[in-house]
């Protein structure tokens, strides 16, 4: 979170409360305008790429895309102007979206087309996680953040294995299947995109083999495929919950254990449902 | 459960028994016929808008889709006169479902094809758990239920970040693949459907990447979707397996423990390594 | 295992051995050799299903067939003569495969075309686990198979769920999508059948939504499936997880624990690691 | 890792420290410059698959072909002269990939289009894992390997299952679609692909079912696979996580253990209810 300049003015800290925290009313009522705002520029963006939609209202989608781009741009220099380093939140991840939400616009001056990146602007969405109760949401997107981290290397040596073997089934694929006449494997990077498509399961069908061989070996990437999305599942399912497990060590508790030392012993830890200490009879404190 | 008016005939209460109940030999036969009459009528929805058959049997059809309709408003009307609330049975799940089984044949009169709506009638058939071991059934539900919806901040979180992901990468494949001529990349809507259809490894074909850039792009998008598949699969599998968990725990079992009686108070199991019984203190019998 | 005849000659003990056990020389050379002509007779039937292949070779499948059909005749009649109880053996999983194996030659006297259904000889395959380490593969085939039976009320009620949203979904989609000139959704079967084969993210594509709405609830539909084939996996792996446990519980021994009782006070269960009891403090028997 | 033979002189042995070493400066620049290398050479096999690249650069591509072939060949004699045991070596796995590395170019003087199997050079790539910290990874490979190892009797099971079904079912569907005039199920192998191609949730749509019966058929085998999706994956997750557990005891940490070091012997972690040390029968420290 960008920190307020120190010196700041009775108004700078006001507009700071409200451009960059959600625990007031008005800064909560800032954010839930902005989230709107964020979508709805992001729907017009999309709804004008539709030819038929365009051909109709091309005049009122030029004018809310540039009224919205207005007001981004002046909530970005708002919040360069309130904030105590500039510098840091311009290279923030925040604050390159930010600059990125209005960017394409002006580009589009020079680059027709260019409008098609403001999409980008919905990576602006990704602060809902900040209004709706920011504290327990954030544990979870670090829970899930903290269990893939944590399996980096294993996916990392699975990704480079998988790469290595759709590399060598694809160079297969393009020697059995590129001489026939209309076959789709016409080069070895297209093959490689097939066995991609293929091992991953999506399978459009857009390319496919023809010959008994093609389909054999075809075969063993599909259930090989079918077994090896075994392994990243597999791994996160175990990080997660390692990383269920070692919040409830940092309690000191066993799964499913209470909190509740004997006065005799001192042991810490037993089942909820006991009234004596199981290691010297002592009887334990109130049950709950 | 809706309740039987409590100053009720006799009549009245035995037609709550056998309406509402199954636990009484009548109670279980009108339920199997309930069901019977669901799937037939649900079955007849479905063939009479194949147009072979319906071109062969229109009027059989008619007939039994009227008279579905009317024994099923007869058992509407009949459920509303015996259950004490009957304002709150008809504004609970079932009772909005049983309305929507019978108003598309009426609606039908006025908007033509309404009948499809029908199906709906398909939701009867979940009262299928309260005709077959009633009480096991619901709690395997409720403990799949209670692990989905603990884990629900998680997969928000998840969905959230899904829905950036297809929508930025949709908007750069359409930038990347529009230009072409018989491009399947027609808008952006069009190409975060293809997004969504290609990350969850669906994969119809019927729109795919021409461009070497663009088959780049959905290499990567293919094979995030195939990692990150894996992150809802761990998250229900710790959460079912915390479930369970908790489900032994109110057995009195904590995971591990070793069925050990106590000689004074009969509490079947104990920690491995208790001495004393947790619950009433006696010394337990040696260890194996 | 169907018992050997009690009164059994030295001839039919000795068919009875080879024919049905696997623990003898002989026994496994006959096992090896019955998977091989097995194999190789369901390959003929194959072959002899692809045109190019059946023009050239179609005399030479024929006798191959027919030479087979007799030889498993009269192994079927060789088991049904040795074995104490034939009408038990002939009724068991394994009789009825073995007459399977054969009947369909036979019918095709009457019925051109049923040798197809010779392919049915796979099943004779499973036997396999029978001669390679028997115990061992049926553990696990157990324990998988645990695994699965003890999760089918979860299950059931997962697939009773599944096939009503696919019902419901399919029926929405054909209101949607039917009136177009060239849809694929020509009735509510047809639909219902495209809904499972995108919630199971197969996506053939012979089938595709063409109007905005449609691809929404597309979209609804496949970030569903995607969602909940979590279900399944988590169920599984639960129920694995616990029947793994319960096999290290039947032992006594904490998972990753030794049993290793200490001499003095008893205690069973100490870490791999472990030269004196944690409880008691006295040393403990020789490590591995 | 091969071993550099005894009597070696300071030449040899520098060498051999660059070329099979890593953990020299040296010896990681040579792996790095290799890596690069081959990545280079399978980019160039690969882009001059391509037609319209090969049209402008077929020299250049042929320069650089021979340049990494014969670079190649001489790593791979310096690599025979210096290690101890060349045979040994030789038919080790990567001394088959580096030889396979090189052979296809000059088999391509005989059989034309040989290149194609340069590809295989890919494999060196594995190699990565050596200069990347190469313990860390090996154990995270190992880890993963072992798992599957492990779990590789209940895979085979599986694979064996999974097999006789979709023989079975692919017959079934042959025996009901192939009579169709444009039927795609043309053959019992082609009908068996498709099976696969299905219940793998691939899904590629050239081939599909025509006929209600067919369709219904196919509805079961994609919920089977969705279904049995979750076996694999059970089964890896579980043996990983008992995998994490083995890991972690041979680390001398239980599962659940808590840290709380043994003032003798400095022991780090006992379990929660130990009293004494279990390595050295000091008294722990009071439990907190």
């Amino acid at each position: 979170m960008p920190e307020l300049a120190p010196a700041a003015g009775r108004l700078r800290r006001r507009i700071y409360d409200v451009v960059f925290l959600s625990d007031t009313p008005a800064g909560r009522a800032f954010d839930l305008l902005l989230i709107a705002a964020i979508v709805t520029s992001v729907a017009v963006v999309m709804l004008d790429s539709v030819a038929s939609i365009h051909a109709r209202h091309a005049e009122a989608f030029l004018i809310a895309e540039w009224t919205f781009t207005i007001l981004f741009s002046v909530e970005y220099l708002v919040r360069l102007a309130v904030v105590q380093r500039p510098v840091r939140y311009a290279r923030s991840f925040y604050g390159l979206v930010d600059l990125g939400s209005v960017l394409p616009t002006f580009v589009s001056f020079f680059v027709p087309g260019a409008q098609v990146l403001l999409v980008v602007r919905i990576l602006r969405v990704l602060r809902i996680f900040r209004i709706l109760k920011l504290a327990t949401y954030l544990t979870e997107a670090e829970t899930l953040g903290r269990a893939l981290a944590s399996s980096r290397r294993k996916i990392l040596v699975f990704v480079v294995t998988v790469l290595t073997v759709v590399t060598v089934i694809g160079a297969l694929m393009y020697a059995i299947e590129s001489r026939l006449p209309d076959s789709g494997f016409t080069s070895i990077p297209v093959s490689v995109y097939w066995a991609v498509v293929t091992l991953t399961t999506v399978g459009y069908g857009d390319i496919s083999p023809q010959t008994p061989l093609g389909q054999a070996l075809a075969l063993v990437l599909m259930i090989m495929g079918y077994g090896i999305i075994a392994v990243p599942t597999g791994i996160v399912t175990v990080e997660l919950n390692r990383a269920a497990g070692a919040t409830a060590a940092l309690a000191g508790a066993a799964p499913g254990a209470v909190i509740r030392s004997c006065p005799t012993c001192g042991l810490a830890t037993h089942d909820a449902d006991a009234r004596f200490c199981k290691r010297c009879a002592a009887p334990l404190p109130g049950q709950r």
